[in-house]
């Protein structure tokens, strides 16, 4: 008999309230902007993804204590090829070993049974028979221009594997503009996606009244973000755009619901270049780099937590 | 100095002149569906990944003269993982030995530096200094939910690099209208996203009069086609849904030019699964099936350039 695992929502909630956190942390590998001392000394490219699996380890053992989770950027890992790949497998497994919920960023699109097959890679298969494990993940990415039926073979890999994924709505670009703000009859698209990620996710709520149907709404449009919780009151959101993006704390408020959960908020370049930024460049350097992300990571807990649930403090 | 490759919309319209054929043909290896002599003894990832790429050589050879390139749809290859990685890199590299237009159907999509992540591993950097070429192809399909700001890197790197894009405009599915209809103040998501694709490409036109800023317009809408044509006028279009999807010849008419031009036509299952179905099941049955392949892709062929180019037979 199979184990029909816990809803995705439930698990996101449960971590968030067991680590006292709402961060994610963005594992973005730059390959030109890792720390001196991982960089490989001759340049190749099994080094350079050495290196990144090197980096990535270390951060997620400074910020384990502090973080809900790492969301991992398949592009830089894809830009190294196979070598690359083979470091996004290692890294989603280190994570996951390390009790992280662990978000795939992979914005995977397509049609049908071609959509049914990136779900098999990214949540696993219905049946739960998963032969390849390599990119298993909790929750990945998904967009969703092709509508319901590129989407809902991602919401039954999850909901058969206890794993979820965040569609996106507003993303936290400048030019997110262009086709999610259009109007369509007194509505903008990025609504009417927010109507169809409530729809995808209605018969997925757990006990938490969260479903494993989540929503990617940037932290760089504040206003939306209150409309868009309530468009949605049951999916988990994924706020990027913290940070190096330029959003604060009081942008993100909005994606919380009254007690504070319902969302997790990224950050990457600000936490794990730390060392890099005022105010941790002068206090930490590039020597004392893993102390920097550390620092970071629990500065961005604190302060969402205090002013999403002021009276439990960290 | 570098060497600047010719226009992508240019490598395409000379390749469809000289191979005389308009037809793409999907590499999209369903593990449950390879023909039996393939199939490894003892299941295992890496022995099913080595029968996909049996497969995949298979079914280029038997194209090779008939077509202009083949569409590999990486969701295929993801499903195995990292050795499903290796496959989907060793595919391609086959394909474009064999002087074939490669298009990687990835549909990715991300916001800015990580949207150039992406572009540098299927279409190159933009300095063209390439130390990994793992998934490098002729040209990548792209998503366009985020707008300029996620599009314009791949530009970039493909007009460095004589490669192209292919962004979705609209898509061959039954729900392709849940968000790509949308209607936004007269005019449709699509018609606006093909609008953008038109904005996009208007730099990068070569001397054939395409640029190497494609669209995806599905075969299953035929009465959409023209009015795209029309709306991008020097976009090349990847036309997909041919065959097992239900379009046929006449519904792909309008996806072309006064000369037959500016378009290619994908089928994957039709062709590659050939000996499954009539008329080919019974000719050739699953022991001929390379002939089958063969057959499906020259019939496709004939029946393409006749329609379109009714002066000039094959």
């Amino acid at each position: 008999m199979r184990i029909v695992q816990r809803n995705f929502g439930d698990r996101l909630t449960e971590r968030i309230l067991s680590q006292r956190s709402q961060v994610i942390v963005g594992l973005d590998p730059r390959v030109d902007r890792l720390p001196e001392e991982l960089r490989p000394a001759t340049p190749s490219v099994k080094g350079t993804a050495h290196a990144v699996m090197a980096f990535n380890r270390a951060v997620v053992d400074a910020v384990a204590d502090l973080v809900v989770g790492v969301k991992v950027q398949v592009a830089f890992y894809e830009q190294l090829g196979c070598a690359g790949m083979n470091a996004y497998a290692s890294t989603i497994r280190y994570a996951r070993e390390k009790g992280m919920i662990v978000i795939g960023d992979a914005k995977r699109n397509d049609i049908a049974s071609t959509a049914a097959a990136y779900a098999a890679a990214h949540l696993g298969t219905p049946d739960g028979a998963d032969e390849v494990d390599d990119f298993l993940v909790d929750a990945v990415t998904v967009n969703p221009y092709l509508g319901s039926d590129g989407v809902r073979p991602f919401v039954e890999a999850a909901a058969a594997n206890g794993r979820g994924l965040f569609v996106l709505v507003k993303t936290s670009n400048p030019s997110s503009c262009e086709v999610q703000d259009l109007d369509c009859d007194g509505a903008t698209v990025y609504e009417r996606v927010a109507e169809l990620v409530a729809e995808w996710g209605s018969e997925h709520r757990g006990h938490s009244g969260y479903s494993l149907v989540g929503a990617v709404c940037g932290a760089t449009f504040p206003e939306e973000l209150g409309r868009l919780r309530e468009l949605m009151p049951c999916a988990p959101l994924l706020v990027p755009g913290f940070g190096a993006q330029g959003a604060d704390v009081d942008d993100i408020i909005g994606a919380f619901d009254t007690e504070g959960l319902g969302a997790v908020v990224n950050a990457s370049r600000g936490v794990i270049y730390a060392w890099e930024r005022p105010p941790y460049a002068e206090e930490y350097g590039p020597q004392r780099w893993r102390e920097a992300v550390w620092a970071a990571a629990a500065d961005m807990r604190e302060r969402i937590w205090r002013a999403t649930r002021p009276d439990d403090a960290v």
